[in-house]
């Protein structure tokens, strides 16, 4: 860190007992000068977000109507930079698949059955080459159902923030996006549906060579969702898609890991618009409305059992380290944060 | 086994001490009935077929003016059935090559870098299913110089020996040939060439499922080879195939398996003419001229260094069990594979 940048180490300090804690003592603050809170608060501590979440579901069910309130401030985001706050206001869902490709009831000899029996490995590819068209695509159909385009003010506002293919791939080493053509980077990752190959065996896989025709290769699968893409209808497309491709002699089987829809606040609720100016007030650049690539399950569960739509605002910065070793909050995040929190809170109720 | 089928079991008794053997007895008897053997006959043991005969071919060129004769007796391969004796005309080469697209750095998270970051998996599949066209050519440029279409009558040949997808795939479980569409199953697996995926593992194999892109995928590639195919062209022309599917900021790693040429002995022979008669008057069926799907590099070793062609005559059935436990050879093959030997020893000669 450059001299100057104080932070707090330690688990869980960004991730998030940091943002939490700016969040309480934003109210204590607020409390301490006004004598009472500007409105009703409900505090809800949630400890189980890295093991699924059992027990929320149930817990909001039995009490929604005390829980149910305008509407839910999320305190788990990260700043675009040091400098510009921001508001997140979609989050890719996922479903997730394994399938397996069986040929013949038991691994062959590639010289004995080599250009005569099916071969799984060549199957796997296909279905696999099949997904995306030359244009980076999906082509299983209906797979778009759903998607909308993203508003181009939006869009535009994206555009200021001055991601390149540089900027983005660059520090993995990579330069080229390779996703849909003719989209940034930022609405390739916050704002459009992915399929993606997470792993994939079969065969012959240690060192050297063994010329086998194995029985059976598999392939682990995942979509990222946008907007209202039904995961349902979407994992029944996809083993539709691969089925349609599996010689009749040969089978696939199918193991579901997951399925969740995208998250898509609204872009013009006043709630919004209020909280940008207020945060823009607080930092040197003003706030920004992102995407995010990935998910906070309790944002869904906040809309399907109260009705609810959050507000998602955080004070983390991308060098946190989050799940790392040496995680950390900067005390700018912590201080700047109280003061952005109690700003929302004022331009909310006021 | 049925009854009256009594057999030598134990570790080579067919493959190759057996084989062998039956052709040491046919010179024994020979003599004994006759006093001396019908032409100057040497006999070559090599043991190390199964660790790539490093002796042999340093051996061959060295001594390469005693060993040129008229032609090599082989004395490896197999029975078409127990009826049906056989000799085995071709074999095919192979060239085999690992691959490894890399893309990223280091593995990424599929929500963060999903739909903008290259998977290798997702290039890799594409390289393999860019292999075979919807009718199972293979559709490497060049890939089918020196391959030539089989005499019509050998194909003939081959149809009266009755093999059909139920008697070859379906002991393995399939029913629908996979190679190249409009030929039968023994031309596509001893005259002509193939493409096959050994194995192939990427990004995350494990049990449950990983939103990762890995920072790279690898499969393992073999080509058997027939005719005049050139191992060294294949080769190069495989990895051109493959370098215009990476992507510019992406990168391949080949790592080579191994070549050989296809043996190709010639069909209208003279000593293969009399060795088919003299086999089909010793067993219930005449003799039919077979190919074979592996390699037996000692052929390919004669034709190189002693200019050498091989008859290929052999007495193992299918049921051996071969590199296995319980290796057997039957009696019968013993016997009359002696009497075989002896009727071709004076065929040649006479």
């Amino acid at each position: 860190l450059e001299p100057g940048r104080k932070v707090i180490t330690g688990r869980g300090s960004a991730d998030d007992k940091g943002q939490l804690m700016t969040f309480v003592e934003a109210c204590r603050a607020w409390k301490q000068v006004h004598g009472n809170l500007p409105c009703r608060i409900t505090i809800l501590f949630e400890g189980e977000e890295e093991s699924g979440s059992p027990s929320l579901k149930p817990f909001l069910e039995a009490n929604a109507d005390e829980l149910k309130a305008d509407f839910a401030l999320v305190c788990d985001t990260s700043m675009w930079d040091r400098d510009t706050p921001s508001i997140c206001v979609g989050l890719r869902g996922l479903v997730g698949e394994e399938i397996i490709v069986k040929a013949a009831d038991r691994d062959l000899h590639s010289g004995l059955y080599g250009g005569a029996a099916a071969n799984p490995i060549r199957i796997l590819a296909k279905v696999l080459a099949d997904i995306h068209d030359k244009d980076g695509h999906i082509t299983i159909p209906g797979f778009y159902d759903g998607v909308e385009e993203t508003p181009s003010q939006i869009l535009k506002s994206w555009e200021t923030l001055g991601e390149t293919a540089e900027t983005f791939l660059g520090p993995v080493g990579l330069s080229i996006p390779s996703g849909e053509k003719g989209r940034s980077l930022l609405e390739l990752t916050w704002a459009r549906p992915t399929a993606e190959f997470n792993g994939i065996t079969g065969g012959y896989t240690g060192k050297g060579f063994k010329t086998v025709i194995a029985a059976q290769a598999s392939a682990k699968v995942s979509f990222r969702l946008v907007h209202k893409q039904d995961p349902k209808k979407i994992r029944a497309a996809f083993q539709q898609f691969v089925r349609e491709r599996i010689p009749a002699d040969c089978s696939v089987e199918f193991h579901p890991h997951g399925g969740s829809p995208a998250i898509q606040l609204s872009y013009d609720s006043p709630f919004l618009a209020k909280a940008k100016t207020a945060l823009s007030d607080e930092w040197p650049k003003p706030a920004v409305t992102i995407g995010g690539g990935g998910s906070i399950p309790v944002v869904g569960d906040f809309q399907t059992y109260l009705g609810m739509e959050s507000l998602l605002v955080g004070f983390g910065l991308d060098d946190d380290r989050i799940h790392s070793p040496n995680e950390k909050y900067e005390l700018s995040s912590f201080h700047k944060g109280q003061r952005s929190w109690a700003r929302i809170l004022e331009a909310l109720t006021s």
